[in-house]
C-alpha cells in the first residue's frame, strides 16, 4: 500500500478544526452565532509567514486537497495532480491550506449541523453564503493560523471566483489571485443550467422541504440528477466522444429502455457516487453563490471599476473546450485587469477536457502554473527580510 | 378574432385520422396488431399527384404544424412560420400533409393509446420505435392518401433525420430531402442530455413504472425538469443572454432559496406547461429513438456509403449557435453526400438562436428555404406530363 506515498505525494495528512466562538454576521444579513472550518496544510510555513497559499475549492470540492487521509485510501486528494514536492504547488515551498467552505458538508459547519440556537439540525434554514461570506471566513482562519498575508490564494471555477474577490474585498493581504477556468459571473445559460439541478432536488418527494435527515432520509434521484447534469456541462463534446463515442454497453443495441450507451452507465455511476456522499442542502447553498456571484454589480457593471481595488498580481487560466467557464469569460477578466492597470498573466490551454481540465494533468497547464508559481514564490521570498 | 387568419395563413384545419387495421412489423421484432395516424393537411393535392410535401416533426412537435384548429386557438401549429400562402412550404404550390409520428402523443397511436390486445393502455408495454419505423408509417399513410412519391421530405432536428431516413430507405418515392439542423447521428454529449432528461422523468415517483395513467397521476415534476434542460440545449448561451441577461425578478437579489432570475422564472413556466400536454412514456420513446439513429452503422460506420442508395436531391440547413446539432455535424451530412456523387445544396445560417432557430423566422433561413422549395416545386411542375 506504501507505492501510493510517491516522493511527490504531501503523504498522509490528517484534518484540524478551527472554532470561532464569536458571532459572524452574513451578506444576507443573518448571523451566525458560532461557526467551524476544518481544512488541511500541506508544508511549512516559514519563518517570515510570507509563504502561505490558500486554495479554494469549486462547487462540490472540499478541504482534502491533496494526499491521503490513510493508507487505505484508494484516491488521494482532489488537486492531488497540482499540489506536492516539486508539483506546480510546490509543498517544498509553500505552506498550503485547503479549507472546506462555510456552509459546506465536509466538516465545516454548514446545513448539516447543529444549530446551536434550536438544537435542531439546519437543514434548509442554513443562511445564505455568498463568495464574499467565503472570503471574510478564510481570512479568520488566516488570522487563527496566523497568517498575515497570503502569497497566493488560488482556485479553479467557483474556487478562481474566490481569488478574485480577495483581491478586491482585502487588497492587503493577498500577492497573488490565480484564477483557473473562472468568469467575472455566471451567464443566464450558466444560471439555467444550475436551476436545474436545484430544481431536481427540490422536487425529489424525499427533500421534504429539505429536511431529509430528520426524516432519515436522503434525495438521492435529484442529487444523481444535479450530478448529471454538471458532469456532462464539465466536460466537452469532443471529450465524451473521445471517451465513450456511441460504444454500446454489450454488443449491439438492444431498443429496449434500459442504459444501453456506455456514456449512460458512466454518467449513472458518477451520480450515484456523488448522491451518496454530498448534502443536498449544500448543493443549492453553492450553486446560489455561484449564481449570486458579480463583483462587478455594485460598480454599474464596470469590473475594471470592481478590479481597481486590488493590489496583487493575477494570474488566469482558461481552456478552448470549456463550454461553461468559456475563454472568452476569462478574457473579460483579463480585459478588465488591463483597463485597471494590473499586473496581469494570461493563458488559454487547448485541450478536449472541458472546464474538467483544471483538475486533469494536461501538460501545458501544468507547466504553465509552474513557471507561474515559482516566479511567485522567488518573489515574495526575495521580499524576505534577510535571515 | 378574424383578424389571425391573414392572406398567408393557411387557416382553420382540422385533423385527420387514418386507420390501418393490418399487423405492422417494427424494427425492434414486436408488432402492433393496428394503429392509426393523425395527420393534417394544407394545399390542394394536383391532378398528378406530384406536389406532395411531408412535414416531420421533431421530439416534441405533433401533427398540427400550421394555421387554427379554431377561431379560439391562441396560437397557430408549431410551423407556421414557413407554412402558408406564399411562405417557404407554399401552399399554393405544395399539398403539405403534417402528421402525429407513430408514437406520439396526440392522437396517433402511442404508449397513451389502448392495446386492443389486453384492454389495458400500453404505458411503458409500447414497443420501441425507430426512425426506420416512421418513415415505414409515413409511406403507409403516403398510399393511404394516393401519393406516389413525395416532391419533398421536410424536418427540422429529428425531423431532418426522419428525411434522411426517407432517402435512404424509400429512395424512389422522394425527390427532395430538406434536412434542418440535423446530425447523421448523436453525439455521446447529445445522449447524455436525453439520459438526464430520461432519468428526470424515470425516477420521479409519480412515474409508476410507467402506468401513472392508469394510477391517476402524472410525472409532471420530471416532465418539467426534461422539458427545461431540452429548452436550455436548444438555446445558445447569447440568445439566452440577450433575452435574459442576469435580469433578476424584482428589484435587487434577496439572496433567498427561491426563483431569482428571468431565466429561472421563464424555465419553470416553459416546463410546467410542457408537463402538462406531452406524455411521460411518449418522451421516453422519442429519445431513445434520437438515441438510435445511427444510418451508417449498418455500411460500417460509413455515412457515404449509407447515403449511396439515395436518388432525390439535398438541401440541408443548419446555424451558427447551435451546439447540439452543430453546423459541423451538418457539414458531416453534406460531405458523406458529395463522396456518395448526390446532388446537394447547404447552407450555414448565422443567427444567436441556437437548435431552436429552425422554428423561427430567421429572414436568411427562410430566403434559403423558400429559394430551394421554389426550386423543387418548378423541377416537379416541369415533370409533369402536360395537360
Amino acid at each position: 500500500m506504501r507505492e501510493k506515498l510517491t516522493s511527490d505525494c504531501v503523504g498522509i495528512v490528517e484534518p484540524q478544526v478551527q472554532v470561532f466562538d464569536s458571532a459572524l454576521e452574513l451578506v444576507c444579513g443573518r448571523e451566525l452565532p458560532r461557526f467551524q472550518l476544518v481544512y488541511e496544510t500541506y508544508g511549512e510555513l516559514n519563518a517570515t509567514r510570507s509563504n502561505a497559499l490558500l486554495v479554494c475549492h469549486a462547487l462540490s470540492g472540499h478541504h482534502h486537497a491533496a494526499g491521503y487521509n490513510s493508507l487505505e485510501d484508494r484516491k488521494p486528494g482532489w488537486w492531488d495532480v497540482c499540489i506536492g514536492p516539486g508539483k506546480p504547488i510546490d509543498t517544498n515551498r509553500f505552506f498550503v491550506v485547503s479549507l472546506n467552505n462555510l456552509g459546506g458538508c465536509h466538516g465545516s459547519t454548514g446545513p448539516t449541523s447543529i444549530d446551536p440556537e434550536t438544537g435542531r439540525i439546519y437543514g434548509p434554514d442554513f443562511p445564505s453564503i455568498t463568495v464574499r461570506d467565503w472570503v471574510t471566513t478564510q481570512a479568520m482562519l488566516a488570522d487563527a493560523l496566523g497568517i498575515p498575508s497570503w502569497a497566493v490564494v488560488i482556485g479553479g471555477s467557483l474556487g478562481g471566483m474566490q481569488a478574485m474577490q480577495w483581491a478586491i474585498d482585502i487588497p492587503h493581504r493577498i500577492k497573488h489571485a490565480v484564477m483557473i477556468a473562472a468568469a467575472p459571473r455566471l451567464s443566464a445559460q450558466n444560471i439555467a443550467f444550475n436551476e436545474i439541478a436545484r430544481q431536481a432536488i427540490l422536487s425529489d418527494p424525499e427533500f421534504h422541504g429539505g429536511r431529509y435527515l430528520e426524516k432519515g432520509t436522503n434525495p438521492t434521484a435529484g442529487l444523481m440528477l444535479a450530478r448529471m447534469l454538471g458532469h456532462v456541462t464539465y466536460q466537452s463534446d469532443d471529450g465524451l466522444r473521445d471517451k465513450f463515442g456511441r460504444e454500446v454497453k454489450s454488443g449491439d443495441l438492444s431498443l429496449g429502455l434500459d442504459v444501453e450507451f456506455q456514456v449512460e452507465s458512466y454518467l449513472h455511476y458518477q451520480g450515484r457516487s456523488f448522491s451518496e456522499s454530498f448534502d443536498a442542502n449544500t448543493y443549492l447553498l453553492m450553486t446560489h453563490a455561484l449564481d449570486y456571484f458579480d463583483p462587478a454589480r455594485e460598480h454599474g457593471d464596470d469590473l475594471a471599476a470592481a478590479l481597481s481595488r486590488a493590489q496583487c498580481r493575477f494570474f488566469a487560466a482558461s481552456f478552448t473546450t470549456d463550454w461553461r467557464f468559456a475563454s472568452a469569460r476569462t478574457r473579460e477578466i483579463v480585459d478588465a485587469l488591463v483597463v485597471a492597470g494590473k499586473d496581469v498573466v494570461s493563458v488559454e490551454i487547448d485541450c478536449p477536457h472541458g472546464h474538467d481540465a483544471f483538475l486533469l494533468p494536461v501538460p501545458r497547464y501544468v507547466d504553465a502554473l509552474t513557471t507561474y508559481l515559482r516566479y511567485a514564490a522567488d518573489l515574495e521570498e526575495s521580499h524576505e527580510p534577510a535571515g
